[in-house]
């Protein structure tokens, strides 16, 4: 089964948007069993979509085309589609009543530019918008099926998902049945985790690997269909293959269920009934943005000091001005205080403190830019270390200062947990 | 002048990443006024790249050409070419010496493996890659000329201006010569931008306008090629547009520098003299994250308190618990106390609060999803709005929380700016 994407637009062509809709369908043919083999961008002329279309009706089985679908004269997908299909536009009765039947709702009347969006080729299939006001559509061409769907990210997944997929499904039997494994990796670059994985495909033909990197964080996904195996030895292969993954990637998984670091460092604070103070300078807030992101975080963070200057460290955090006179702002001894003060000023169970240089100004000799220490400080303990990173620019020093605490209250919870 | 865009690599395909080079190509080739017709994407195999190059090299003039340059036996683009061009390989001695001294600077000796990448087609002129190992090429095929450079965007966008719009300029006559204005827009819809804006093209036909949306605040850019005006009437005329352009956003306009609110708030602080604190709830760290993301913002940004649990905003801000009581965190008193207090904690001359619901849980019939009050205090008052958004995605919301309260900021600071 080969299939190709088409996005139209002249926003693509123009770079003012970043086409993220071709990679959201190659990802979910890839799970479908679909091979996707060329992505072509072309702008709003019905002239080169059509000719772009008629190609591809000689090459593909089944090919994606977004955008072109909305109310304005740029919008020329469905006249694109009949031109290389030498079929005619007509109002298509039950695409008009669902978007009469949309606006309705809305508490609009239709007018007459959205009626246009009803006008869809004589021999096409109409795919219901839910989210929106453009109608899908989809018809055979020479040996390809086309499937039209709107441009708009949300409303072409959704449709992708009710409309597109279950046609596929049927018309090209093919197999939804799948079981996918995550896991979450951080610490080593998308190459190496990419060399370590050499050998799986001859190792294990039946389960598609792949990987999507999220700096700094790569998300490791194991595909298998279902049919086609006796489930047990299916089920068994797919606990060897991420066996075999997992001894490849060692201590470098934080979650062997394709969470965030963040999420993980909530579950295990929810089982252990603890809550979570920050103290952050050099992170300036991403730390608790992230533990944040996570719905339900309230359940366990209470408090962020973001402490930018050394007169907040001393005046909320209590951090000691001797400290930051004999050894700065950027040490250890003060990011053991910082995690010590927003535990006790948040009364929290455990803390963690971020204090370095994030650049691009401030670095020294001795502490260049990327230099961070990180605290973490419990009913027990309070301990801090210091890691240079070398990526030069600001936000990803912040997001790696950021991760890296993450990851250390993850592996101190993780340890807590295992003596408990 | 007509261009095409061609990614390789089976990433692209498989969707494990989206292909952002395409779009900041399709900006830098829109900005020397060359037209980008069509953008392929195909995966590493050396017959399905020389296909569409041979296509290409009868369509277009220039095709830019990024991935496929790396040590691997996937990296096929320098031999797709040679397939398409009737060449054949051979190693480019500067290609190999330049290898070589990259190899040496970082101390690692050049492995075999690398030394695959100096062969590149006989015909091709060589191109530098300062930022990796992969050179790069440019050879003409039939009509065209392409320009193959890495994959990686950090080498690809360093290798495109120092090596590729240099050659485009001075083969083709390209004006590099050009006027930038930019303007950043907040409060309205992309679709209501365009909208505004129907009409411009005619008007100024020797000004392009562009569009890039970046949730929730979009840029709008004016791009003017000095050679072939008298620079008087080009400056005039550039006035006159960007007055046209103005006029139609009316007060959406933040930047007119096209700087981010964050940019516009620490250029306000700077020049009033003024520190800023943050009390955050809902926001959850993001207003702090994006004034940090500001490389200076030291100079300004004193302290932020994200107290996420009431207890938290009672113990470290000094909110009423009898507010908490009566009105409930989301209230616009609570958000005045919290500001109050983040200012005072932190001795700092203004600062701003939010207290809200970015769902997806915690909403009620009277303060549903979305809802958020943000407080703003300075030295001489203290007040507090109520918003209602309905985006009902947690993230979304929380950004849009937080761009609102650094527009209340920024609207305070130039307020209080004009009385001065």
């Amino acid at each position: 089964m080969i299939a190709q994407i088409l996005s139209t637009g002249d926003e693509v062509l123009l770079g003012d948007i970043i086409d993220t809709n071709a990679a959201f369908l190659c990802t979910r043919a890839k799970e479908l069993g679909i091979a996707v083999e060329k992505i072509t961008a072309v702008g709003d002329f019905a002239g080169s979509i059509a000719a772009v279309i008629t190609e591809i009706s000689h090459e593909a089985d089944i090919c994606l085309v977004t955008g072109g679908l909305g109310p304005t004269s740029d919008d020329c997908s469905a006249e694109a589609c009949a031109m290389a299909a030498g079929d005619r536009l007509e109002i298509n009765p039950r695409a008009l009543k669902t978007m009469q039947a949309y606006f309705a709702k809305k508490g609009f009347e239709l007018n007459p530019e959205n009626e246009k969006q009803a006008l869809l080729p004589s021999a096409s299939t109409m795919m219901e918008n839910s989210a929106g006001t453009a109608p899908g559509f989809y018809l055979q061409i020479n040996q390809c099926v086309f499937f039209f769907m709107p441009g708009v990210p949300a409303e072409m997944k959704i449709m992708f998902e009710t409309q597109v997929k279950p046609v596929l499904i049927r018309r090209f039997g093919l197999d939804d049945d799948i079981r996918v494994e995550r896991l979450t990796v951080f610490g080593l670059a998308e190459s190496t985790v990419g060399q370590r994985m050499n050998g799986f495909n001859e190792q294990f033909p039946k389960i598609r690997i792949g990987f999507r990197a999220d700096f700094p964080v790569i998300e490791v996904k194991l595909i298998q269909h279902k049919t086609g195996h006796s489930s047990n030895t299916a089920a068994a292969d797919l606990v060897r293959a991420r066996k075999w993954v997992m001894d490849r990637l060692e201590n470098k998984i934080v979650s062997e269920s394709g969470r965030s670091i963040a999420q993980e460092v909530g579950q295990l604070l929810i089982c252990q009934k603890k809550n979570l103070a920050i103290a952050e300078s050099c992170t300036g807030g991403l730390i608790s943005n992230m533990i944040t992101d996570v719905s339900g975080s309230s359940e366990y963070f209470v408090f962020s000091a973001v402490t930018y200057s050394n007169d907040a460290k001393v005046r909320v955090l209590g951090v000691d001005e001797v400290t930051l006179i004999e050894h700065g702002a950027v040490h250890e001894q003060t990011a053991i205080e910082m995690a010590r003060g927003a535990r006790q000023v948040a009364g929290a169970d455990i803390a963690i403190s971020t204090t370095g240089i994030a650049g691009p100004g401030g670095g020294t000799a001795q502490k260049p830019v990327g230099t961070v220490c990180i605290g973490v400080a419990d009913a027990h303990t309070a301990e801090a270390r210091q890691y240079r990173f070398l990526f030069g620019e600001r936000s990803r020093n912040k997001t790696m200062f950021a991760t890296m605490a993450l990851e250390l209250l993850r592996r101190r919870l993780v340890a807590v947990g295992k003596t408990a």
